[in-house]
């Protein structure tokens, strides 16, 4: 089973993204929006459950942390992805470290870029055009996180929540 | 803010559903397949504090259950949904009587009749036919149920986690 580890942020920021995602992302309502701290990986059972234990450790040892969003940017040429930046802290950084280490699956498609996805897989003009008006869109949005979540993808390609790790309130 | 208290079934379960939503629920991309325990409710974020702890305590109250589907079936006349009918256990309703009482929002829209819904908002004709097929089919799925999610709206009417509670696990 595909799991991923990644952080929904503030309903406010969710829907600030939806407003977007929905006319901008093919992917729209695979999940909700979210920052992706451990991209799509393959678990069975087993290791799912040495994880758990993992992540409930990384919960206890983190303290909740402030993220920005500051600004559209985009992943071109790259790809063709339009996303929320959310600012860099050491505190995002670490727990994406964290999640790359030891016992978890190593493996890293890219360096890690905190974002939020709001549009992806358009025609070149499209995303020209998508782009040019965005990135001139100012944004400016807070949110405190407290939580991460692991999900596990359904054969139609959605994504449900398995468990919820909150920050200091997990027994190991 | 509006919230539900949901069970999100095996991957597999949710698999067999969304072959069927696909097709027959229009709200398919909304929420994944689950087992509503508690619908849609207003709460803000100190009644939201207070529920959460409260929630915990029945998680550790209670024991990992075993829930069986056998059969299609449908609320009509009173609405054309058509659902996998989960069957009633103490379990279930416990858990249900639980999220309705002491400082919970104790109103309750309908008598709770565990189940996954597959297909809804069909007209008439087409009702029937889905219906007449659907009651038909051999269904025989089971699964052990060892959490909750509390789950949240947003505006574009999809729901985002916004904890999990594990059987036995919380810390209050």
């Amino acid at each position: 089973m595909k799991y991923g580890i990644v952080i929904f942020p503030s309903k406010e920021i969710q829907d600030e993204a939806n407003a977007l995602r929905k006319r901008y992302d093919p992917r729209y309502a695979h999940i909700p929006p979210h920052i992706t701290l451990k991209s799509a990986f393959e678990m069975d059972i087993p290791l799912r459950d040495t994880l758990v234990t993992e992540i409930k450790k990384i919960a206890n040892e983190t303290k909740p942390f402030t993220i920005n969003i500051n600004k559209v940017s985009s992943f071109a040429p790259v790809t063709k992805t339009i996303y929320f930046k959310v600012e860099p802290i050491p505190e995002l950084s670490e727990l994406h470290e964290k999640l790359h280490t030891g016992k978890f699956p190593l493996d890293r498609e890219h360096a890690f870029v905190p974002h939020i996805t709001i549009a992806q897989d358009l025609v070149e003009d499209e995303y020209s055009d998508v782009y040019g008006s965005l990135r001139m869109k100012k944004v400016e949005l807070e949110d405190t996180v407290d939580r991460i979540q692991l999900c596990y993808q359904l054969e139609n390609e959605t994504w449900t929540v398995y468990e919820t790790f909150v920050f200091g309130e997990e027994i190991v």
